[in-house]
């Protein structure tokens, strides 16, 4: 198709990467391990962003913010979440830059070292509980449900747009509870939350579970998760909820009176997607030609082109194209029609493919005069000609078709590629011809999933969590084991 | 009214102080001059981010995100920028911590040194321009209209709550053009957004101009600025627009072959408004009895108060004030039932009025009975009965009165306060006296600038667009000058 992008074929990865830059989506900075979002790949973002805020707000939650600086020593209040994140990070040492006594530029001023150092936040709980002590006294001002958008920052050495950046752009969730149960209703409620938007916003089929101890958020009593297959057969973590006890109540020594009169530790959630779900998104659904976008994302359902000849023809084509937009709009129907007369038809067609928009218009004078017009969807890579009579309604049902269409083809991938192994050989073969997830057994202990990582490359993306109660022997160990867990390779 | 607020008269500064953290808008962190932004407070600065948001895109521009790292060298190539941003700033200089070899924590690992400081952007004309080089060949990619919703840092030494912290949120606009009048076009038109968005949505009006050479951003060839006066007479400047000629361009080498085949230096502008318009808001409008909000940017136009001494009454008066929910609903308007048992009436009442909730509803057995409620508007701070009957066309219309009535309130008083000073003396003397806008000749030099600032502090806040020519002489130096500028003591 002329678009010089790399096979999933030949290299998936390859794939992957030149479609990030020739999609208009993000691209490398001159900052390592740092991003920049372009418009586009931003345009897809805020829809992400907005429709998870309504679904945020409307289980009560509230937006707020807190500082991108956390000071060293907060990290160590909280023995597990140190280990976890205040390793990798940017650490802000200096407050002032001065001219060089040698004229040679700017230099650190080795005056305005701090006293104690500052961490660019890779995750905000330390920050947010050390706030949440001045906010909380009594049962009355519980529960907190506070919502922030923000960017974090771990140190990466090896990154990949989208997937695995130094910064990256994410919300996270921090609640805090009077009870226990309360807090493990709100982390299973925005599990769900996460599960309803990647399956029906981002047509994601996606499976719920809880991580084994090993794979757990560093400071959680137990992480929720959601698990997205991609199409080379490798796992991606699309968003994880935490119950996290009352340690961090502790290590910033949270309490507040009870109604019954009591101090008691305060009990804590938090839950978070990333950008990475954009990551998500492009490897679910995108094919050899570019971008494929569920229609609930896309800045644009439908481009229009006009196909013309001379001026009086085009005159003809605009007049009928601009009407058609209208009626899309009226529709509420998203539209671009791209009437430049800098690029061609054909360097349109493709632009468009490449950039995932679900719907095409192409019309020329035949079609003005046949009241016609060419209809393309991007999923199928089909085209018909249609009657312009009734066009946004039948635009508007085609978009919900391809939705749901992008989202039956994932969900049938997936179901044919979680396969049961029942040894070690047998696991080690499904992971080596197929990959995909792989359900089996598993003695529980953090040993023999170590092992398995270290081995296979696979760990345990999650305890499923309908999964049904079943006799059997760990696929590595032979020890006993009383249900199955989910294998894979993992992004 | 019990709510323990200093009074303006008092002292004003300290007024703003309390009013922000009592209003639950905002406080200090554990991290010196960041604050937390409250999720009462966020919601108003949602609703600004949101008109802004809707306007910067009907006049073409998309969102995009760069990175918040800027190496440090990228600084030192443009001249004056450096001088004006690269100073006060945080400096991260490492990307690793460990565990003290002694035990006693962790540490910064000094093998984890970066080659490259990396600079928190203060601002992000550098780091995009290094990006739009990339963008950037021919007049076909030109212009570029993107605009970046961020947090910055700056590290100031005196901070105060939205007014001036280490770390703000902003937006910033960064476009490029193939030619100067374009660029000063979108330098207009950007100003013309903020000062509509400023004066209809937020209420405050504000004097469109340009800086002096010394206020000048760093950078620009040219700085439009708006604005606002608050209650003490200060100026605070509510939003820059930046024409930044071909500066950043030459900086970082980005040039775009003309229509006409020759290579060019591409055009820049740049433009923001921050957190600190919360400032302006507060203190534009609110009295000594808390915040006062126009109607466009309350999280809740109408707060409604059950008033009942038992279960039965509650019964009564809940039923009549959930349907008046409903109704207000329908019509659109953001309404809050406050129907929490644990807290009084007279809690809820003054507590709504600190919060500046621009109406309250009490209804009350009584009314039930009559068809009727009680109804106070918070920026008159009067009350009346009135009937049940068309409540939501009522409140629709009177939110509408309020908005403008906050407006004009503002804008008389600020037009109050500009006077015309023909000696020195006399502009001593309106400063001690009124504060506020001081209008006078100017010899146009920096010298004089500098000088009336030593004096006096206050100093030239704009040229203003709209200014007549007239024939004067500098209020300070007597030398000729064309024009009156527009001094004051600022924020």
């Amino acid at each position: 198709m002329g678009k010089n992008l790399t096979t999933r074929a030949e290299d998936y990865s390859k794939w992957y990467n030149e479609l990030v830059i020739k999609a208009d989506l993000a691209e490398n900075s001159g900052v390592r391990g740092c991003m920049v979002i372009k418009p586009y790949g931003y345009g897809i973002w805020e829809k992400i962003q907005a429709e998870l805020d309504r679904m945020f707000k409307e289980t009560g939650h509230k937006n707020a913010y807190f500082p991108i600086f956390i000071p060293k020593s907060y990290f160590s209040k909280e023995a597990s979440h140190v280990d976890g994140f205040a390793k990798e990070c940017a650490v802000v040492t200096h407050y002032r830059l001065k001219n060089a006594e040698d004229g040679s530029g700017i230099v650190v001023d080795e005056e305005a070292k701090l006293e104690e150092e500052l961490i660019v936040r890779p995750t905000s709980e330390t920050i947010i509980w050390d706030t949440y002590r001045k906010w909380i006294q009594s049962y009355r001002d519980l529960p907190i449900l506070v919502n922030q958008w923000a960017n974090v920052v771990r140190w990466e050495m090896r990154t990949r747009l989208f997937l695995r950046t130094a910064e990256f752009l994410w919300q996270e969730g921090h609640t805090a509870h009077a009870t226990k149960e309360e807090a493990i209703a709100e982390a299973e409620q925005m599990l769900n939350v996460y599960a309803d938007f990647v399956e029906n916003f981002m047509a994601i089929p996606v499976i719920k579970g809880v991580k084994s101890e090993n794979e757990r958020f560093a400071g959680a009593l137990e992480t929720y998760c959601i698990e997205a297959l991609m199409q080379d057969g490798k796992a991606l973590q699309a968003g994880t909820s935490h119950f996290l006890g009352q340690n961090f109540a502790k290590a910033f020594d949270v309490k507040f009176t009870s109604q019954e009169g009591r101090l008691e530790y305060v009990w804590a959630t938090s839950w978070g997607v990333s950008t990475r779900l954009m990551g998500a998104l492009i490897m679910t659904h995108s094919d050899d030609n570019g971008l494929v976008l569920p229609p609930k994302l896309a800045p644009e359902h439908v481009v229009i082109v006009p196909i013309y000849k001379n001026d009086e023809q085009f005159a003809e084509v605009d007049k009928v194209a601009k009407e058609i937009v209208t009626d899309l709009h009226k529709a509420g129907i998203r539209v671009n029609y791209d009437n430049r007369d800098t690029q061609k038809p054909g360097w349109k067609f493709n632009e468009y493919e490449l950039k995932g928009v679900p719907l095409r218009i192409a019309i020329g004078p035949k079609d003005v005069e046949n009241n016609s017009l060419e209809l393309a969807r991007r999923d199928t890579l089909t085209k018909e000609i249609v009657s312009r009579e009734g066009i946004a309604e039948r635009i508007k049902n085609l978009l919900e078709q391809i939705q749901q269409n992008l989202y039956n083809k994932a969900l049938k991938f997936r179901d044919e590629n979680i396969r049961e192994a029942n040894s070690f050989e047998e696991f080690q073969e499904i992971l080596e011809t197929h990959g995909g997830f792989i359900s089996a057994h598993w003695d529980g202990t953090a040993e023999t999933e170590e092992t398995i990582k270290t081995l296979t490359k696979a760990t345990i993306r999650c305890i499923p969590l309908d999964a049904k109660p079943e006799q059997g022997v760990c696929v590595y160990s032979g020890k006993p084991s009383t249900q199955r867990v989910l294998f894979a390779r993992a992004y």
